[in-house]
């Protein structure tokens, strides 16, 4: 078969239309955001298609179905990642791509999945021009938007742990709570809609029984206007102590956790398929997964208020001395409502992530 | 004398110039920041001056040693803040002006000094025309302008007392110093280079005798280069310990304050004449200076590391509970170096100050 003509402007305007797409995809659910367009042998924008979550179908899948039976034929499909080469919920996008008789397949990056990876493989063993958008002479910004669109679960398939963000809503002296125990609400209202937003956007939430038993807190994820959204994350607690029988977490059906291995859990939750996992503390928690070296970014909510005593933001981490200090880097600092939120890359895939911030 | 015929535009121009010129002069001294225009009754500007600190001529002196004699005559004078009518190191402006033939006088601020004040009215007791920018129809940003200039400086005055500036290193957590005591540096070099030029404008440094006993510093305000500068503050030790015979600070000629009354050391030194202030803590003295409401501004310098456990950035502020957690309010935030510089205003001066940023 004769390879299409497309242009590289025209490769580099169809990436970017994918790009755009896969963005409307969620962050959670386990699955990468993705988009695919695909191009008419003359470069006409023919369909795009994006993953709208675990379950539903893959992007490549959604546009070949905005096609009549046979529009296809031809075609060149630009992804923003190699596509898949695995029977889950849904069918191999390499076949589909193959049965609707797609002539080029054009991905920004490889899959880091090894269960899913070998689609461009699989595709040029049965006869189509399979190659990375680099080879096809893609703008190399596109095909980091690209990068950037999945940093984070990449880092979580390919060590096989998810990526994990730790949460903590403070006073500027790094006080979470007053002398008398008090703590709702240290921060604005919007900055606590700034933490619904994260909720909805990981698989799983994770507290301590500290927490659980002090705040009694339901942890779903809700939209501005407060009402709970469909997807809903995993919801653990750690720690031995009971819930009570009528706590919200248990009627949420909370998955309790008695030992403290952090590691251990979050290797369990990878297996699972779960990609992000969002700590919302308290203090014992948050320090201890600092401590395991699993936290990948902090947020901390900063209220602009002094408290002098009570409870502290960060527990002992077990640093002597200022030269063992944990170093942390400022990746991103906005206000939200009358707070601060910075949020700071811990791991070195964190780092690696926000390299150029 | 018929009204010269300076145009609003030249006023502007001639007003700008001076608060340029203004901005030249030091923020230590106890003096204010004035500049000076002087306009040739067809609006050319004739000359610009400024003050350079306590002990040399005022910003009008400075502007009229500019001309020949009998230069200045029928011209008219945009001054920054209203003429002084007071003779201390130098003769009263007022004076000088009308000696000098000027037939005009604009101010932008009248002065808030009781002491120096009327000079404005002296000058129209002697047949001089002495109004104030908004009546001359000057821009009213210029007028905001030459208040900002002096804005902390007139509070001072007004009230008596110094305007403070408390400063804080500290880790994201809020801590000072590490478990074994460890603090320097906490932040970076080009943190503590702010920190010296922050020195370079305050009439006086306050530590307490943990900080001065423990780091034994020389609290000198040091240019980029690290030489130290011509103008040193005046250094003040608070609290009941000895310091000892060889410190760094009894050979500067520190001043040793053994009561822990803030508020009455800072009105004895605002009787002599001192207008700023820096509390260098560490965060028993900080924090007694929050308890007893005496902070204009507070600066943080936050290095980008936690330590978990170690000495809390700010002591025990008397605070039980949440809902008198003691309000604060960020005004600036910008890198420096490695660190993040917070500058946060305190008092109601302070919020007032800073109310449009």
């Amino acid at each position: 078969m004769a390879r299409p003509p497309q242009e590289p402007q025209a490769l580099d305007a169809a990436l970017e239309r994918a790009l755009d797409a896969a963005r409307r995809g969620p962050l959670a659910g386990g699955n990468p955001r993705v988009g695919c367009t695909l191009l008419s042998p003359s470069g006409e924008i023919l369909a795009v298609g994006y993953h709208r979550g675990a379950g539903t179908a893959h992007a490549e899948v959604d546009a070949l179905s905005q096609l009549p039976r046979g529009g296809a034929r031809g075609s060149c499909a630009v992804v923003t990642l190699e596509p898949c080469n695995h029977t889950g919920r849904t069918g191999p996008c390499s076949r589909a791509l193959a049965e609707a008789g797609v002539a080029r397949v054009i991905y920004a990056l490889p899959d880091p999945n090894a269960e899913a990876a070998g689609g461009a493989a699989w595709l040029r063993g049965h006869g189509i021009e399979a190659i990375d958008a680099r080879q096809a002479g893609i703008a190399p910004a596109l095909i980091d938007r690209a990068r950037d669109l999945n940093a984070a679960w990449c880092h979580a398939v390919a060590r096989g742990r998810p990526w994990v963000i730790a949460k903590t809503a403070m006073s500027t002296d790094g006080i979470v709570a007053a002398a008398d125990g008090t703590s709702q609400w240290i921060t604005s209202p919007e900055a606590r809609a700034c933490g619904h937003e994260i909720r909805a956007g990981v698989d799983a939430i994770v507290v301590g029984t500290g927490t659980a038993l002090a705040d009694n807190p339901r942890l779903s994820a809700r939209d501005r206007s407060g009402t709970a959204l469909a997807h809903q994350p995993v919801r653990i607690v750690v720690g031995s102590r009971d819930l009570p029988e009528d706590s919200h977490l248990r009627a949420a059906g909370v998955e309790h956790v008695r030992d403290h291995d952090l590691a251990g859990l979050l290797e369990r939750l990878g297996e699972r398929g779960i990609r992000r996992v969002l700590i919302e503390g308290g203090p014992t928690l948050v320090s201890a997964a600092l401590r395991a070296g699993v936290v990948d970014e902090w947020h901390v909510y900063r209220a602009p208020i002094l408290l002098g005593q009570g409870r502290r933001a960060i527990a002992p981490l077990g640093i002597a001395t200022l030269a063992d200090a944990l170093p942390i880097r400022l990746v991103n600092s906005r206000p939200v409502g009358a707070d601060h939120l910075d949020i700071y890359a811990i791991s070195q895939e964190a780092r690696d992530v926000y390299r150029t911030r």
